[in-house]
């Protein structure tokens, strides 16, 4: 059918068809159908949409992005036919009637996700099928491949390449900006890609964008990396492993996190980036992504069966995700805990032991360090790690050097303690509520300080935790949460039968 | 967060609200998010669609037809506020787990699809589950009666009511148009509900509207039903079952059609319309939904037990469907070849045997007869059928009465055969294929008619098939798919092995 082509009035994605009723119906097609778009030599695949009342009859509108594409114009006329489904589908379909995938089908699947072939409701399907089915070790393996080889690498000329990265699910959780400088200081190379929040109060690459640019390119990664010896850089902005980001944001849509995708998803990042050793934080306990130990054990094992199959050396550290690592919650409050701990040497003790321990775990992989832990801590304590970090900050286009310039929201709100008594319970997913209904991660200096933790004994008027907002409407949203769902849980002193359990329990 | 209320531009779907990027992420918020739209007493939920640059930050644009809802006019401020998934999603993320639902799980599950409040992608997440994990009989006994719950039913105030479904998936299939007369004659009520072709040439809906209307609401399907005995109605135009059209353009989407969901589907539909006793015609054959006898006895075995469980009684035909039922397919011409029959009381044996078989089962169920076939050859070969036939489509506002007055399409094509030979096979698909590119269901008068069906013998330029088409480009590519994938294979006599027996399978 011969159609008009014209220019879409707004984005929807880039490969979305606008028809009338009328043609689509000559054509036979539905919504979400697909169509071959041909001017001249030039052509394209693109999902229907039918909009009533937005196209006229004899009317194609398209993408304005797509024009060049196809080398037309608007104007120009386009002969417009159906095609099929790609055949990539029909691969999930068998996957979901629990067949095993081959190489070549599972590469088929990815690439046509990378591509935007494959449409919101078909990558739901996939996404279900990992979920409820599992994939074999095989078939994570060819996805994993299939997702690096989607999308950019990076080499590295010199140097032995290492990072770190956590599976997420518990707040406060930036370890991240103490693990970088002090390797990078050792000598080895840290090309950290790291997330933005979707459901947490803060990602990494959130609270680093509080000190320094993070929207770097692939090139601009290598060159600070092989300059400085690391970068903590948003994964977003580069094209490292494409098929991942559309996996997630479907993903997100339905609250599913499979794990074949997410060990998956965790190690094509990192193979991409060109790392050899990797260490993987596990956060263990209630409230966070893994409830178990021996849930914890399995997955750890997952990931360094992955790793065997990529040639990546792969260690997993299962770590206490009960509550909060160390006190800050939300981009601007975390890179200030950071900041101030690596600029006084000291703080938080679940923040700096945690810190070590992965940071020393990869002096020891990469065979820098008998004892990791013990030279870890020495970068740490000498101010090398400081150092570090402030060279990186200025790598990467930062201004804020010291914990003291670090700007939070200045609409502050303080909950005191009621009653005298031990703190028996702490919320991660109360506090994350509260620090994203107080405007985090969008409004940088919104979020949540905890100043009592689990185990720590608290007095009538103690404060228990400051929530900080840009915005007025806002820090009355997060008080009203607050206030509604306790956080934090203090018990009478007298009714408390295992205080000393637990208050060793994770640390401050 | 408080936002001026405007008109979208265009209909996307009912509950679907745009906003601003920056609005979205100060609220927190993605695409496939719900958001509360509050104005004085009156709220809304609705998905959110980020669009950019289609809405101004501080605005927020809803559907035209959300204003009367909300009590309130464009330029009015609303309360946007995030609201969590719908809890029903919880219940389909446990049937993906493999959990057992609860009837109130499956009723939140069905009551959400069919108010419009679980979007697609989420709806594919039950489809995906539905498709592969299988549900128990509780849980398609619920689905089912929530689905009836879920939309309006009739009930008649006089007769027994009856019907006549097939679960489709062999082309020509028009014998409802023989049962109906021959059963509303017979004095049983049959307010038959019949669907529009989605992948296939034609629907009964389609195919009946060439002689009447069939956009009847719930009253005017009573009302004629209780006049004259019978209707043929679109179901698409009542409001029976409305879960079941959401589930059914998901399930078009992915291409998946759950064994749970299509018995569901079907019988809450015939339930909905009061029917008591219903048959259920199974095509069995290389080419159509059921490629085994096997399966088609499991099939029939589930609608029984699923009638039994709603009390409906049901009784399930397997037939041959591994070629055409009669010679014509698409709309139009499948009406004549309906019309004709009924008129001549002769024609395709295929065609007349599986009608008369299923109106006697009918006539057998509700009582009426002791030998059903017999007494339902008596009304068609008496006229008596072809009478009731003219009262139907007078009643529906039809004006065609004569298979001379069908109109089909004037731009035709015939392929003749290169050979002598029988015919060794017949293909449904391609059939189908070469219907729906000469324009059929759109264009009524497109489709194609068999001369030769599989077992006769041709001699060479013998017409094979015939294609019709009411434009000159769609009955071109017709004519490139039937020359490129033959519908038809002729085998050379000599080297035919079985001739008799093939010669007396399905008839023609």
């Amino acid at each position: 059918m011969k159609l008009k082509l014209i220019s879409l009035p707004f984005e929807v994605r880039k490969h979305f068809v606008a028809l009338s009723e009328e043609d689509s119906n000559d054509l036979g097609i539905l919504s979400g159908d697909r169509v071959k778009i041909s001017v001249r030599r030039k052509s394209i695949v693109a999902e229907i949409g039918i909009i009533p009342g937005m196209v006229k009859n004899g009317e194609c509108a398209i993408s304005r992005f797509l024009f060049p594409e196809l080398e037309a114009e608007e104007g120009e006329v386009a002969e417009v036919s159906p095609v099929p489904k790609p055949r990539s589908f029909e691969h999930i379909k068998k996957k979901i009637m629990g067949g095993k995938l081959s190489k070549e089908e599972v590469y088929e699947i990815i690439n046509d996700i990378a591509s935007g072939s494959l449409n919101e409701v078909e990558i739901a399907a996939f996404v279900s099928a990992s979920y409820m089915l599992k994939m074999d070790f095989d078939e994570i393996e060819w996805m994993t491949k299939a997702m690096i080889e989607s999308g950019e690498r990076i080499t590295f000329e010199r140097g032995t390449v290492v990072d770190k990265h956590s599976i997420g699910g518990v707040p406060g959780n930036k370890t991240a900006l103490l693990v970088v400088p002090i390797i990078a200081a050792s000598g080895l190379l840290i090309p950290k890609t790291a997330s933005r929040a979707i459901t947490s109060a803060t990602g990494t690459a959130d609270t680093f964008e509080v000190l320094a640019n993070v929207n770097l390119t692939v090139d601009e990664i290598k060159e600070i990396t092989e300059r400085v010896g690391g970068v903590i850089a948003w994964s977003g902005a580069t094209r490292l492993a494409p098929a991942d980001d559309q996996l997630i944001h479907v993903e997100y849509i339905l609250q599913m996190s499979p794990k074949p995708n997410m060990i998956a998803s965790l190690l094509s990042k990192k193979a991409s980036e060109g790392a050899k050793h990797v260490v993987i934080d596990i956060p263990v306990g209630e409230g966070s992504k893994v409830p178990s130990v021996d849930m914890g054990r399995e997955l750890a094992n997952n990931f360094v069966e992955l790793g065997r199959r990529l040639g990546l050396n792969v260690f997993c550290a299962l770590s206490y995700g009960g509550q909060p690592v160390g006190r800050a919650i939300g981009p601007a409050l975390e890179a200030r805990e950071a900041l101030e701990t690596l600029e006084k040497r000291k703080g938080s003790s679940s923040l700096i032991e945690k810190s070590l321990g992965l940071a020393g775990i990869l002096l020891e992989m990469a065979g820098r360090s008998k004892n990791g832990y013990e030279d870890a801590k020495e970068i740490f304590t000498s101010g090398k790690a400081m150092e570090k970090m402030k060279e990186i900050i200025e790598a990467q286009g930062g201004e804020i050097f010291s914990y003291k310039d670090v700007p939070v929201g200045d609409k502050t709100y303080t909950l005191e303690a009621k009653k005298e008594g031990a703190i028996e319970a702490v919320y991660n997913k109360t506090l994350v509520k509260i620090a994203r209904a107080a405007g985090a991660p969008k409004d940088k200096g919104a979020g949540v300080y905890i100043h009592k933790k689990r185990g720590e004994v608290v007095k009538e008027g103690d404060k228990i935790l400051t929530i900080y907002a840009e915005k007025e409407w806002k820090l009355e949203n997060a008080i009203d949460i607050a206030l509604q769902e306790p956080a934090v849980e203090i018990t009478g002193m007298i009714l408390e039968r295992f205080p000393s359990v637990r208050y060793l329990e994770g640390g401050t």
